[in-house]
């Protein structure tokens, strides 16, 4: 098995970020032919840094062939990373992102490529780092390289692409303050210790989503998280489906209709905008796996690594 | 010293909080002869609790007339307080309120009075503990009974009073927010470590407020308080400064325009609000001060018990 991964891997794929490290090798046709992942993400280097990291999880696979290109995107290119990506400005497409990639050194003479973020700098200010290469990988097939892409997560980014470009975008905290919310705020506390089934978790999901909808101010809406509860309105389980249908809800109201609109991410996840969706009377998001592998694999070969 | 204030004593007066105790003497005019403060609130009571507490807190203005009214406002009658004091519904007046005050027992045979919360069950669900009694006491010369009060903090609140009468408010989660985000988000990193000047530091403040007036969802604002310093916008000394006035600006974008707006608060925040108010080009609020020593004077009037 080792023999045929040596003489059919073609790209050593890497998305690393803040907190895992996930590697893939790809075939000459960006298939996975094998994968792992580690916990060591940008702030979570064992010792030796970047480097260890590298080798650890390349070790698994030896022999891999010396010149087997090796490319990464993510938090390894940010200021805090193993080396800086600059942003590259945004309209940019697959071939103005690639063009930007940097190159740094590794163990045993191999070269780790870094994909750069992309900037958004007319009109709202915005980053994203990572998000870029699964846009990419998401609108390989995309008509007319037109779409809407919905990357859910702990900052969840909205994309929208024109002519293969990714011409604007926007980021909403939703992910994380769902997290800050649940395990710090006085939501948190009204929340715990309650059992509910998920059915009844469910419809609190779907109370908060069409809270959102209707348009009140979203910080508006999250305290009535906690007044519910204590007005017997919901039960203390539902608090926190409450509190996430009112984020994603809020989300999906700036939401502009298009034609195109596919969402990548964990299913799980996915599914709760998918949903958010059917109760905003909007056409379900169709989900694209793979994405993160898939826009590796096209940014290698749009820069000559393949 | 000590005799003049057991002569003059009407009322004493307890703001009583999750996180402070504040006591006060009033006269039989209301204003107030002595005040001490302690950490005890409702979360952080000593070792023997609620009564230890009290005691603490009076002895050190021994001896007071043992009959001497007692009557305190705040989380201290809430489910967690020293005794539960059911919520009011709104509307309701300062006599409706005081109807409700609810009685314990407390050391050397005095009796605690507690003033209840309000709520609000139709429309938005909400609740407020203790701000009720700062707006009976800041409305108390309100030309008929007529004003928007607002009072900001950890939870904000804006309330609307008519006839005298408390008839809807809504709570904001803007000093929770701010405070979760400045010590547990991506971008209270990013704003750490930087010593800008005050002036700087306000025209930040000035740029939130004025892009939540322009209307994008605030939740989507707020990861640029962390792109903006990313791609040089903002100083990284800017950061909270500009999410302040980010959520301070959302809240005043979805505030009536009424003739009497009042604010009850600390007066640096006060000054906040007001400063976003110049920006919004509606008028300042006028500051309310004593607001709550007057509401717990005046509540304990239209409970009978001076």
């Amino acid at each position: 098995v080792v023999d045929t991964l040596a003489e059919r891997a073609a790209l050593v794929a890497l998305d690393w970020g803040s907190t895992s490290l996930r590697a893939y090798v790809l075939d000459e046709a960006g298939a996975t032919l094998a994968e792992r992942s580690s916990p060591h993400g940008v702030f979570r280097l064992p010792a030796g840094g970047f480097a260890a990291a590298f080798d650890d999880l390349l070790s698994a696979w030896q022999p891999l062939p010396g010149g087997l290109p090796i490319l990464a995107c993510g938090m390894v290119g940010s200021a805090q990373g193993w080396a800086q990506a600059p942003y590259v400005d945004c309209p940019a497409t697959a071939a103005d992102v690639s063009r930007a990639i940097v190159k740094v050194g590794a163990s045993a003479g191999r070269t780790l490529h870094i994909v750069p973020g992309v900037a958004q700098r007319i009109g709202t200010p915005d980053v994203m780092r990572g998000e870029e290469t699964q846009v990419i990988g998401a609108i390989a097939d995309a008509p007319a390289g037109e779409a809407l892409v919905t990357l859910p997560g702990t900052h969840s980014k909205w994309v929208t692409v024109e002519g293969g470009r990714i011409v604007a975008f926007d980021t909403w905290m939703t992910g994380e303050l769902f997290d800050l919310l649940g395990r710090h705020s006085s939501i948190g506390k009204v929340g715990a210790g309650d059992a509910s089934t998920m059915e009844v978790r469910e419809l609190a999901f779907d109370r908060g989503v069409c809270d959102a909808l209707a348009g009140a101010p979203v910080a508006r809406l999250l305290f009535t998280a906690r007044s519910r509860v204590l007005l017997g309105d919901l039960a203390a389980g539902q608090a926190l489906d409450y509190l996430s249908g009112l984020l994603i809800g809020d989300e999906l109201r700036a939401a502009p209709a298009v034609p195109n609109h596919l969402i990548v991410g964990a299913a799980d996840l996915c599914a709760r905008y998918q949903r958010a969706c059917d109760l905003a009377g909007r056409p379900r998001p169709a989900r694209v796996a793979h994405a993160t592998t898939r826009g590796l694999f096209l940014l290698a070969a749009s820069a000559g690594l393949l």
